[in-house]
């Protein structure tokens, strides 16, 4: 296999740390860069010691610099805030380098949108139309020819991929939709923060941004194009103690009368190539810790005709799906890779 | 204070722990009996060591019988499962002693509905309608005058106690309500069962019941009749990996435009005289460590413009409020003592 | 009961909070100041949600000030860290009330003992003598006559209490003691910092600061009045993901072959006027559940004849018996009130 | 590489499911039988819908048979109680298949001490002597030319990793070692039981098996082997409210004034050739999570002059290299495969 060269600009947060973790089994990817202003000169396993004795460990930290990384890197992941990634996207998309950004700052198309979501004025707008919505199953050929993606947020994920089916085949009523969704706390960065301590988090369980989450434009972007006009939906969002996991309850009216054997026909339809969605049996319902660690999506459907409801839960891990697996999907396709390749992971349960 | 005699059917589960440790502080009950068919000849304290040196701790369990219950106490507890406390409490209500039921056996007022949801005929369908549902905010009153309480179920309390004002005063629409709630592990009780193992609990979240827990039929009969008229509900339950706690995100549609000012305030008004509910400030929401150990419904209120819905998030302790803790204000209530006694409690934070 | 006035001078941290709680359910003692050099102005339930509605929850906090605490209050804890506290303390004393100091300040009676652990030179050593270490069970008498308290440590509570005994009487050999310790985050404190976030804990074990915490002087100066002569304590320190609760695994040498049932009589006779050591039946460890939200020290004791060993386990609330609950309990005793006023409290389990 | 057929007997419990998760990333060995005498008939991916989509899931679970399992499989896994195990082991051996047994049955040297500890006669003695005590540290050749392996205890892989090198070059005395060891809930096994809910070991921590532990033989076995006598070890066991890991603090008095560098440099030399054994740097301690999921044993060292004590503390994740993991690695070393196929695993962090 050809290996090419990658770089990780922010390796200090959550999804940096699960890129590491992931490349150490890829065989088509060699990590030659890892920034982060607080740690350059200290060594990936000095920062993570579970990376010790790892392929990945050895690698030291350096300052994140544009031309050292166009220089030293095919493929380049930004794992940094959003506001700072997008002009460091501009400058390695300008030096030829493939850039996966996971910040928020490429996915939203309308500037104004994400102006008034994110209360910034975005800076390279001439940029947005060139970035591609990284979503494997929804936008792949696009990938593949892209040089700059935008990697989902973890909660539009799971709410998109447990939607288009119902949407786009016109099983449930586009107006109404509740995205009732909950998160493990790695959702929260790595930053030292009173509410994300372990007291604060532990043994307790709180909603938080009801109504007003910033991966709100994201997913009503997406449904938005799968009915073919704007829809609004009502996101929001609560804090699980635990550290990794999405699991969204997805409610909506059926737009009409039908069995959960139909609509399960249809999911299982919708999803045959996609061999990261894992339609479940019907009657089953998704958990977390299925596809902890992995690129699964499990959804599971409930008809409820006493109130006319299709429900879908949705369930990812909002690390690796919703972040650095996806990412690193998004780049073996930019790269010609196999799709799977690294990410054959098969969940750690317990 | 007088004091008065009380015996707990069904000490070995997690509402009869509850409840032993309500009792250690109250000042006009005194537990003299405690009944368990597979525990009888130890003591409390050998059951639960936690209960040493403690009030209760020495007393000894004992065998269930009608007949020894009826002499020794004035009131009972049953924290048996449906089916089991309704012969029970038929049997000690015939023989003059107040019945506080934490089973689901007099909740439904419908025996079809029972039937239907439960799985069995109701065997004394003419007590049902003596049974008054121990909501102290609402019912007061009937409770007074009670000779047999039928508790409410956990879910339930959170829900009726979170969508009374806003059904009642007309603030929302009462048709295409989504109830999605979230439980700590306490509330499937204390059977060894794999699903409720440490590993197959922690560090994961899933749904389940999806449309047909059967606290539903509780949930629509109080609902319905805060409007008039018979209404249908989507109730939605979820495992939450900690011990104690129930939230509740309530999905509504705005009868009108309102602002949270408005809504905030129909809901301080109709809690005004209710020490327990705490309708938290405009702009915050619960969470469960809050309430933990305690009386409290917390309700936290959002109005989202963008998709015309009111949010109604509610939250209890599931053990305390949602059970042994509401079973004892309903006993103080039947008794003619301060409702409040014993259970001026404050959380364990964290 | 008459009531007292009282202080809290740090009310931002979990020794803080868990004062707030315990003061919520006390008779004799009001809380009329409460202060934070950075929350000042909010009042309590706005910095702890749940505390609103409870006695405390209203109080607004102020900037800590020593001549209004003085012309406020007849006693104060403090709940501010090492090197801070000693000032206050000892201008606070001056002013004529009494103190109970939560921190570390005054526990250690030689002041080069204090420097060398602490890194800091005692600026008020004229004070340590008049400080009574408290610990009700050993030193009530002095506590009560006390116009200053230390307060002890967290882990020191639980090895001192469970090593008395067996040192005390004889039956375990002073040399080679190891006592292995394990707590729950809130011991960590209330800062913001990474190694404290919850997925920095939770779902995994750590050791720390083997051989070299700060609250081995502490220990080794009380055992060491147990044997009459200076010993030395191998103690280390682990931390549990968990809120509340301390474990001590103690190890010593049998000093000459004894029964269990030896063992067990005389730690029962040692702890018989001790309502809050609950002496474990033979063959019963102890749990942190057991003790949540108490003052229990639960002591299981165990003898191994195959290598000569007793092994101590001991275990308590680390905020509440190990902080805020003992300095409760010796204000009680300053003041000439219940010693268990507002402690008999039952464990929260689960 | 060929690929080498394997069955495994008892996939229902924790190590079965854990083998089944890294047989999905095994080039080597392909899982063609799976039994359980109670879910024969499913499909592994029903069991455990984590493995949905995965190579082993679609592997339909059969009835344990002998000769079945003998016609179909080179290698057989038992992850069967100890017991059972022994006389399937015998059947299988006798058959001329590889076994590699995950019970007790075959690691005791000694059958009037198993028979002691294991409350049962060894109905196969004749077969211990043949059995190889998988450790692949200390035993690779004898297990390349074995028949049957004694898969190590996952408490004894840690402490005998953890003091290997200390009693094998003469760093610690070999008397009046203390091990204090602290293991997750998985390590109780997947079989219903009150003590192993949720709600019973969340939040909570506790001893149990003090001096009693029946892993306490297999340790003293191998240390004794180190030091050329016989020795015996406290060994004491702790329940952790996490999913997997152990860490174990051993405690050992020098054999002689060392230094940390000095004791650190003989543990670096002592697994030199040892790959998945990290000998942390100097200072650092281990945390289960950082092993979470793999092979690795993390050895922590801490030399404390004021005690004159060696403390090691050792640390793996009790499924994978307590476990299933080493299991595997013996199955490849009696293969002749690469001894890290399927092995080559990154901690899942956080």
């Amino acid at each position: 296999m050809t290996t090419f060269k990658a770089g990780l600009v922010g390796v200090t947060g959550y999804t940096g740390m699960e890129l590491a973790r992931l490349l150490c089994g890829h065989g088509g990817l060699r990590l030659v860069r890892a920034t982060s202003r607080s740690d350059a000169g200290r060594t990936l396993d000095q920062l993570f010691p579970g990376l010790g004795g790892l392929p990945v460990g050895g690698l030291t930290v350096s300052q994140p610099d544009v031309d050292d990384l166009a220089r030293a890197c095919e493929l380049v992941f930004l794992a940094v805030p959003h506001g700072t990634a997008m002009d460091m996207a501009a400058a390695l998309v300008e030096r030829g380098v493939r850039v996966v950004d996971l910040s928020a700052d490429f996915r939203i198309k309308d500037p104004a949108t994400y102006a008034q979501w994110y209360g910034l004025e975005h800076r390279h707008p001439g940029l947005i139309a060139d970035a591609v919505f990284g979503l494997p199953e929804l936008y792949a050929p696009a990938i593949r020819a892209a040089r700059l993606v935008a990697n989902p947020g973890c909660y539009p994920t799971s709410a998109i991929l447990g939607l288009y089916p119902a949407l786009s085949r016109g099983l449930a009523e586009a107006d109404g939709l509740v995205v009732d969704s909950k998160s493990g706390a790695t959702g929260a960065g790595r930053k030292a923060a009173v509410g994300s301590l372990f007291c604060e988090v532990a043994d307790t369980f709180r909603a938080y941004n009801l109504g007003r989450h910033r991966h709100t434009p994201e997913i009503e972007q997406e449904l938005s194009r799968f009915v073919g006009r704007d829809i609004r939906v009502s996101f929001n969002t609560h804090l699980l103690p635990i550290n990794r996991g999405i699991l969204s309850t997805c409610y909506a009216r059926l737009a009409r009368p039908a069995t959960l054997a139909e609509v399960h026909a249809a999911y299982a339809d919708a999803y045959a190539d996609a061999p990261w969605v894992r339609v479940l049996p019907q009657g089953a319902l998704p958990e977390t810790k299925n596809v902890r660690g992995t690129m699964f999506c499990d959804i599971g459907l409930v008809v409820d005709p006493r109130t006319d409801r299709l429900i879908v839960v949705s369930c990812i891990d909002n690390l690796c799906r919703g972040a650095s697996g996806q990412a690193l999907a998004n780049a073996n396709l930019m790269l010609g890779l196999d799709p799977a390749e690294g990410l054959r992971l098969a969940p750690l349960v317990p």
